[in-house]
């Protein structure tokens, strides 16, 4: 008979694989394309609950892959951040927002299927607060934020919430269609993740510092 | 007895009402989620396979959404090229790029939909093939490419592929975060949506003119 330790173990193997069959059913058909039995089957549990039992609903279920992801990126950016301490480089700024994305992306190697995952779960009309709260708990990302409203302090509030959504926007997306095409095999523009981000920041250098027009 | 002409014309009653309510349903729900048999059962349709009947599956019905919102942009871009024929300010050609956009979700009135179905449809794995294909259908989109490659002879092929596809990311999901937060009245960074295309074209000027860092 197993002991505690060893059903202890066996539980958080199964929640494991639960999770990453999760994630690569939600990128590979949506999230909302996938139902709890499905992935109860596909992660070979002869339990049909098994999702329900071990996550409870979908929505605990998404938060959970998240949350699964969130300390590497976390980790990343709070070193990112201390190694910048001071600097008034925008483009240092803009790595802590893209690099603790991309070196996790890179770290997890390929077929990945994370990024798809958040650009499919943000699109979601329900579950994008639950992925947007978890990101935004993050307890690193309002020092980047700061970060860049100190570097430029002439835009409007407006201006800066509108480029910190753009700068979102494009970070999810362009990863997500990186790893799509990384996993077809199709063409992509940079030939690593680490050129994937250096193509982010120059961007997001030109997006931040171009000239503003306020509207009424 | 109804005579040829009445039943033409219901039929295209129909077909209109099956649209309407499909693409809000998709919006609301995300595509993967509805089912021929609730948007069927939403228009009011007594026969739940109406949708099959006058559409096909379900990805002929996303391409007729597509299809419905295409002449109304396609028109506007063919205008917009007419208007700056020859110009040289990078502002110019963005604007082919965002307003006709922006100008067709301002002429839907608030709430509109179609924002939100396109981030949806263009996120979900399947579907995207099929938007995309039906939005490079467009004859007047490779007039905008050349423009702005012409102004930007500096930036390599793969830069020109990789801001293209960010700013196509950049204006579906501002688009479509905009139309949600006008539905839900919450705060938006620009008060129109003539507003909300010049922070796009601010934002898409500064991406285009950044120095790009070439990397292998």
């Amino acid at each position: 008979m197993a002991g505690p330790r060893t059903r202890h173990a066996h539980a958080t193997e199964t929640r494991e694989l639960i999770l990453t069959t999760a994630e690569r059913l939600f990128a590979e058909h949506g999230v909302a394309a996938v139902s709890n039995r499905q992935i109860s089957e596909a992660a070979g549990q002869a339990n049909n609950f098994a999702v329900g039992y071990h996550f409870g609903t979908k929505t605990d279920l998404v938060a959970a892959i998240v949350r699964r992801h969130a300390p590497s990126i976390e980790r990343r950016r709070t070193d990112a951040l201390a190694a910048i301490q001071g600097s008034q480089a925008l483009r240092d700024w803009l790595g802590c927002l893209v690099l603790p994305t991309t070196e996790h992306l890179a770290s997890l190697g390929s077929p990945s299927w994370y990024a798809r995952f958040i650009a499919q779960a943000t699109t979601d009309p329900v579950l994008r607060e639950i992925v947007i709260g978890e990101t935004q708990a993050s307890p690193s990302m309002p020092a980047v934020t700061d970060g860049l409203k100190r570097l430029m302090p002439v835009l409007p509030a407006d201006v800066v919430a509108e480029r910190g959504d753009m700068s979102r926007h494009l970070i999810v997306h362009v990863c997500a269609e990186r790893e799509r095409a990384l996993q077809e095999g199709s063409p992509t523009p940079r030939a690593t993740w680490e050129g994937a981000a250096v193509g982010l920041i120059d961007a997001l250098a030109g997006l931040w510092q171009a000239p503003f027009t306020a509207t009424k």
